[in-house]
């Protein structure tokens, strides 16, 4: 259900000048919502938001973009845990959606890497008790997201989560980006096996050379 | 790639009392597969075999199931490594397609039971050094599979294994059910999270009254 008159954001974007946290910026700085792209390095977050070149979208450090109302989470799982850890304290009260991919490579292709916590967005949870935490955005192709000449990424984005107000703003949030249809795909106890299936759609691209996502099948009808 | 006039099967189906395992004998029988449906009890599997009324569907126990060439597993979890080592002598040099989900099931829903190997599938492989073990059908509603109204089930089905030629007849066979395409999703390291997903596919068909299943975008071209 989206409302596009309706103010989301602004949004912070941990770990902005990733491949994955670039391209959220850039869709939703292109659906009029105000990003703040954050970076361990101010200067370097600054130079990314100057390169999208899209009003609304500033750079700035993590501690900053932290302070949004609704902040994701995108950096390498290797600096999640440390990075989080840092950032309760501007994190109070935030929604924090978590997009972390928790995936290590070899010369077999990519693998989960089964974090203690079950998933990256449970360890967030655990590591952010006074912030509300979802899970979301994990399979989209972080090359459609930056292709300029791709007007509908023509894939669904799974939200989990506990709180159904929270579920309800990532959904609304992610159906801001075009082509997407969104919906709740589970509590966060469920987010560990969607963060993996991330690896799967990397074996994928490289067996089909696609640029994978998924679609939910079988749904009444998708949103009102 | 199907091609209609090749003989595929017989299929022994392990645990074909199921929903699971009975949909898969529904549709592979109507595909004119010959089937083998196995249970603990023979007198069960033919009765059941006789209650989809289709020639081709014969009813056995599982040790005879285990002798067809194809042999797909969908007993419950819990059963799940009793049978197979049970069963390993007659599995030797059969394509083994594990199709176990080991889901738990408590008040807040379903949840992933991580299997120590990783997986079903990996387990299966463990435990069954002299077949060829790939996992498949995950995700598909035994609702769906079992509706007689049903003749487009408009869903994917991931193929994982280690050897590509394994994975291509379990592909051709996933794609001899109405309305299925087939795909490599990846090696059995990566079978954990398409097993656990059904967990979420789970979490969605409560909240939305669906009988969800998984379709993947952003492929050049599905099959030829």
């Amino acid at each position: 259900m989206t409302h596009p008159g309706q103010q989301l954001g602004p949004i912070g974007v941990l770990g902005g000048t990733g491949p994955l946290g670039r391209g959220l910026a850039v869709r939703f700085g292109q659906a009029g919502i105000p990003v703040v792209l954050g970076s361990r390095s101010s200067g370097r977050a600054e130079e990314a938001a100057a390169g999208i070149g899209i009003d609304g979208v500033t750079g700035a450090d993590n501690a900053t973009a932290a302070q949004c109302p609704i902040v994701c989470v995108t950096v390498p799982y290797e600096g999640h845990a440390d990075l989080l850890t840092e950032l309760a304290d501007p994190l109070t009260g935030r929604l924090v959606i978590d997009c972390v991919n928790p995936l290590g490579f070899d010369k077999r292709g990519p693998y989960p890497l089964r974090p203690q916590a079950g998933s990256a967005a449970e360890e967030a949870a655990a590591l952010l008790p006074g912030s509300r935490v979802v899970a979301a955005f994990h399979h989209l192709s972080a090359e459609l997201l930056n292709d300029p000449d791709v007007t509908d990424l023509g894939c669904d984005v799974l939200v989990l989560g506990e709180d159904r107000d929270d579920v309800g703003v990532a959904v609304e949030l992610a159906e801001r980006l075009p082509g997407v249809t969104a919906l709740y795909g589970g509590r966060l106890r469920n987010a560990g096996q969607v963060e993996a299936f991330t690896a799967n759609l990397i074996a994928i691209n490289r067996r089909y050379r696609a640029r994978a996502g998924v679609r939910i099948t079988g749904l009444p009808e998708l949103t009102s």
